[in-house]
């Protein structure tokens, strides 16, 4: 029996309406590399409409693809909603892109017009001739052209399933791959971002996203702070730890998002300085495993809890939270969201047993999960997996999950290390190394090897002051002592290096790693 | 450009798959006539699987209709799911109707079977031959029917805009009208429920709906608990003050649902008996404007907040929240929930003011309205307005909007008094006249009057020990005196009477009271 409920698009178009109707008094906070620029949400929404009459102006219509390298700035905010509003699609550029890269994803997502910001012009005289795409600097002179344009009047309904923002993956293997998240998909996951078992974001929190806003949707926390009326703070070009000191001081944030390194780093310059970080309650981390010695400052000394979620480009964004207040199930990524379903599959295809130990491949369907790339039905088919004839996209990480459905990230599939038959986590191989006080930073890799298929070896940074005087046998003595760590996840070798190969959002390049260890075992050899 | 996001149909499939996946460990606790009854989402789920079975064996099919006529227990609550979640549809029939009624909604909307309450057997006997259903009590002996069956092994994928419950109106006018609510709408419902800006529900409370589960699902409040693991408390048939008091101690409720006048009961038997309500926290309160008097009391004496929510049948359940701590305040409606929007129109369909003063007849749309009545073409046509390209639902309730999107309900529509080319509150009037403490309750309608138009009569109940001692002048003369109270308000004539006619929702029923009204008139002028 077909339902009486009619048919509403759930779209963008709802979340403006309650910024304009509801909420037009609530702030919005904007750091730019010269000023704070604050306005309220109504000046906020003026803008959007005049800045969609530009760009319609500039011949973009319905469906074309608008792009930006920008920040976490209102002007980036503003694109978010002006370009899905006439229903065009936002491709939100990795600004730490190589302009290669930059003009690879301008071209396949055939962008038409590119809003960057004036700080990177480098980049962007580099890519101008190579696409085809128009480019306007996000600047005081553009802010004066779009004041020059009429509101638009009255945005036409959007059916829910439009693509509103498109984002290309930063994979350490191959080209990026592009995921387009429709209106629907971002009104969902905004909604269920709010509950108190999610974020607990409401009208009456101040939210400084710390996440770029150029990958992600910046996990949609501007969406979902907008849906509910929340001041939004938004930290601007390259925030160092003072500046977001500064922002949540003055402004009052009490709930900040950001991967594990921001914080740390942050911790370092609060601790240093001897500073205190009230009103700040909540931080929101993912992207990585928090480390429980920064979870248990930040508990502790500040009395901020950690929220520890996942996701990744091809879930949208957040997908699993984990709220515990027990820092040692803190490491978990946590549960689904309403909206999301999934389970694990080991080499066979067949389901694992949830039972917080047995490893397989996290697999996932939802309201806010990508069913393939975008015109890529190559790369499409190897991540869509199908059982009991449903569709679920594989995610290419390794995860138990517990009794009450917790899953715990393990490692990457393509990262495990399989010595002997056995598998080595690259992750907690890391992990260990670095709770070592004079390493900085470890990656551990596996190298083929004739007897035991593969054997780890780990690289590491060494913090300054130990350079040269740590040696490989400290590490090696060290993992030792730790109680039940396996003697045989001990790396065959270990190389010092100065720093580690990183992709564009900060993540390990184990590619490249893999690549550099190759060489320094040839040298080693010959 | 279409997303790449795949087509995950919102559904009590992720639902039920959180509560067997997530929460299995979580207790529902349910008041029966002769016990308290408890199990776990377990448990609960798998007698949801195995009544499926038992419904299908009875030759249930999908799109089907599957009566209720029940009370807020868990088996009522295993028809919740056991029924959609078979692609078959939950009629929830209104336990107060007149068999009369019961027979009639029974046969249009075609229930082949029809689960009841083993009390309520009188109304049923009645029925029984008048129409086309089976019937099955809800009993000791169906449970263990149920318990005999196998557990349905495998719930289909099911289109989220298919029907899951259908309920029919307990209008004042005319025939009961259906609206049917889709998995869809429960789903965004219920995740719109939860928001710390909305009812806060999480994981970690203990969750009372009072609102009857016969009757527009209990404002999907079950559905929103199970979706997010809290422990549920179903307060069984008639619950009384001592029964809610006692399921708040014993089961540690922090949020309860009832219309006003249950809460009102439940205050007067509290502070009678000198009693605590701790741990309760929150009361969400709509279906008629909550006294001042008992929200005030409630926050100073017992520190519980009172949410004032608004809904009707045709917008499946809460539609706007109003979490004010200003108690003068908190008499408006709220503001509309995340995928809602609307406005008023004015006699000629022009959109009024939102400036809190001008009045205008409510109109709403979003993704729980519904767009017309079951099977009721024309009755559809009555409720639905078309504004801007778009249809709104006429909500049929006389509304100022203030400049923050805040709804008072002025009147329902028909029952505005037009006095002298002004408009009269029946609502407002009938409000002041109660708070002159003598007054039980009062009803007051407009009747024709060749100079004014119309007239305000007041019909009213007074307490016990007030009975034959307050006088019509007394009414008056307290109206009077009331700063600002404008005089000619103030009714024509006040007519004592013992009760007060209600609707089987427990609304003054106004057709009622106009008819005799008309009779008391007439034999007052002969």
């Amino acid at each position: 029996m077909k339902s009486t409920i009619m048919d509403y698009n759930l779209s963008l178009n709802n979340i403006f309406w309650r910024v304009e109707k509801l909420y037009y008094d609530r702030e919005i906070v904007s750091r730019l590399s010269d000023k704070i620029f604050k306005y309220t949400y109504k000046d906020f929404a003026l803008r959007v409409r005049k800045l969609s009459n530009l760009v319609l102006n500039k011949g973009i219509r319905r469906g074309d693809v608008v792009g930006s390298i920008a920040w976490n700035t209102h002007r980036h905010l503003e694109l978010y909603f002006a370009i899905p509003l006439i229903n065009s699609v936002l491709h939100t550029i990795n600004v730490r892109f190589h302009p290669s890269e930059m003009s690879y994803v301008i071209d396949v997502a055939n962008d038409k017009l590119v809003f960057y910001e004036e700080d990177l012009s480098g980049s962007i005289r580099e890519i101008k001739g190579k696409t085809k795409a128009s480019f306007i600097p996000l600047s005081k002179e553009t802010d004066e052209e779009i004041d020059s344009f009429n509101p638009v009047e009255k945005y036409e309904e959007i059916d829910e399933r439009e693509g509103a923002v498109i984002c290309y993956t930063s994979g350490t293997t191959g080209h990026p791959k592009g995921v387009v998240y429709s209106h629907r998909s971002i009104f969902i996951h905004s909604l269920a971002l709010l509950p108190k078992d999610v974020t607990g974001i409401s009208s009456n929190e101040v939210v400084m996203p710390v996440v770029p806003m150029f990958h992600i949707s910046s996990w949609d926390i501007p969406y979902a702070s907008l849906m509910t009326g929340a001041k939004l703070v938004l930290p601007g070009p390259r925030p160092q730890p003072e500046d977001l000191f500064n922002l949540i001081k003055r402004e009052g944030v009490t709930i900040a998002t950001g991967a594990p390194t921001v914080w740390i780093s942050f911790l370092d310059y609060i601790l240093k300085e001897r500073l205190d970080i009230s009103p700040l309650k909540v931080i929101i981390t993912g992207g990585a495993e928090p480390p429980k010695g920064l979870m248990k400052t930040l508990k502790d000394k500040f009395s901020v809890r950690t929220i520890h979620a996942w996701g990744m480009t091809e879930t949208e964004a957040i997908t699993t939270v984990n709220l515990s207040e027990d820092l040692d199930f803190l490491n978990k990524q946590g549960i689904p969201m309403p909206g999301i379903e999934y389970t694990a599959i080991d080499e066979n295809g067949r389901e694992i047993r949830w039972n917080g130990k047995d490893m397989g491949e996290l697999i996932i369907r939802g309201a806010w999960v990508t069913d393939g790339y975008y015109n890529n039905p190559e790369k499409s088919k190897e991540i869509m997996v199908e059982m009991e004839g449903k569709k679920w996209l594989r995610t290419g990480d390794m995860v138990n999950i517990d009794e009450n459905g917790f899953i715990k990230v393990v490692d990457r599939k393509k990262d495990l290390i399989k010595s002997g038959g056995e598998w080595i986590s690259s992750v907690d191989l890391e992990n260990a190394i670095m709770s070592f006080p004079p390493v900085l930073e470890a990656v551990a890799i596996g190298v083929k090897d004739e007897k035991w298929g593969e054997r780890p070896i780990a690289m590491v940074v060494l913090r300054e002051e130990f350079k040269g005087k740590v040696k490989e046998e400290d590490i090696k003595g060290f993992l030792m002592s730790i109680n039940k760590f396996p003697k045989w996840w001990i790396p065959d070798k270990i190389v010092f290096v100065d720093s580690i190969p990183k992709t564009s959002t900060g993540k390990l390049d184990k590619k490249v790693v893999r690549e550099k260890v190759k060489e320094i075992l040839k040298q080693s050899q010959t």
